[in-house]
């Protein structure tokens, strides 16, 4: 099932898609989960499906305003460097463990929301990314039972301030500009994707094809990934993953290619749905 | 005035000090302020402070369990290699602007609570700390107007898990093992300290002085930190920024000195406080 957050007639629910509508779970479970990732966090996913069974849906998917999926996402973390074409093209060694850093939950957009530019910068990048929703809470989970606390999957285009992120060793202030962090369009429950790793993603600007790789290119793949952040913190029901970028990035390019308003952006991974942004000026 | 937040027959709550005791302020507030953290973001800080006046405590200092100040903390901004010794220690360059890396508030522990050394690693560092509150929120302050933007100080421990923290370029695994970040005893409000950088910071493990600084030695400043992190994100009213710590941590020494189980920690800042933490396993 595809469950998602999002804003009709000014009001803010969460939902699950039925055919080319959403089916409205806030009007019936706001009160109990003011959120999709409180609903999350309560493991109640399972009673939210049962409660769209049979449902038709309240509104058409083309009249909401899609917000990121997780708006108050409590941790997002972020792996850099994780597949072996884009450590390359920045120059980087090889690690024997992920490199994460943070995003801060304001920092992100919806499907079809702008993704901003920010004044302060010329140098605003895409990075398509694959995101993984934790659905069950846990630390120093195993290797080998990493999958099971995984409620499902989304997109993420992780836009970096590309000369923010370099101004330190720590990238922290090139990836939290406001709206720069899109997340969506939903929740694609993990019993919906046979294998996650078969899927390909690709990044395409104004329709041009900038990023194309399959999941299993990660060099640490999910269960790792699960593995040694739970290492040292706990990883809770309704925290995001955001599992890297493949190749292909503006700033390795040669000339560098960064985005400015106008352009438009999407990611698109098999088996999910395409996350759309245009560009702004903020 | 003193703020904190604490635990008391097993009800979380928050208060002001007042002689040796706290006013609870949990329990006229609490319906409209969950949290000191959502008091602040309210801008209730001078309702509260209003309301303390004539009452007497409603337990003595010495009965309340310590709980972070801000436990709910939804930005925790860390600066590292803030002051010049520590940065020549760690024999990193000078960068133009500040390095910053985050912290989840889970990583948390009041006053007199353990800082816990994770069986991950045998390398738990000190890393004592002033810390600035957030009071009005804003995105792009500049530096002139940064003091205005500020609720008061406490103290930090950024208890740091160094093997971890140098596995990649990015420090986040090392600073996020849950009980390290040592965040108390209390909020001293802007008011009460006439010059912060005129204060000192002690660090001692043990009884013996590892860390001592005048504030003034940070490399970059309060006004300068908040001008440049409200350049890329918003600061809002409860955010904390830890503000980097001096020469003297454990690894830098020769031979590296590191926490170990029956330890006690203190950091000590004149105006505000010390901070106390025994080392335990975890």
């Amino acid at each position: 099932m595809k469950f998602l957050t999002y804003k009709l007639q000014g009001k803010v629910s969460y939902g699950a898609v039925v055919d080319d509508g959403v089916v409205d779970l806030g009007k019936k479970f706001a009160k109990k989960y003011p959120s999709l990732r409180a609903a999350i966090k309560a493991g109640a996913l399972e009673d939210l499906k049962k409660a769209v069974k049979g449902k038709k849906p309240d509104v058409k998917l083309s009249k909401i305003s899609y917000l990121p999926v997780l708006p108050d996402a409590r941790k997002i973390i972020c792996v850099g460097l994780n597949y072996k074409a884009h450590r390359e093209e920045t120059g980087r060694p090889d690690t024997e463990h992920p490199t994460l850093f943070v995003r801060f939950a304001d920092s992100q957009m919806g499907h079809n929301q702008p993704m901003l530019r920010p004044k302060e910068s010329d140098r605003l990048d895409w990075e398509g990314e694959l995101v993984v929703v934790i659905g069950k809470s846990g630390r120093r989970i195993p290797r080998d039972k990493a999958m099971k606390h995984v409620a499902g999957y989304s997109i993420y285009n992780d836009g970096s301030v590309r000369d923010w992120q370099r101004h330190t060793t720590q990238f922290t202030p090139g990836k939290n500009f406001p709206s720069t962090g899109g997340f969506g369009p939903w929740l694609v429950t993990a019993d919906e994707i046979k294998d996650i790793t078969a899927q390909t993603l690709t990044t395409r600007v104004n329709g041009v094809v900038k990023q194309q790789s399959q999941i299993d290119m990660m060099i640490f793949d999910i269960p790792a990934l699960i593995a040694y952040i739970s290492g040292f913190t706990n990883l809770n029901a309704g925290d995001v993953i955001v599992t890297g970028t493949p190749g292909g990035v503006g700033a390795a390019r040669n000339p560098p290619e960064f985005m400015k308003p106008g352009d438009v952006v999407e990611v698109e991974i098999t088996g999910i749905g395409t996350l759309r942004n245009p560009i702004k000026a903020g």
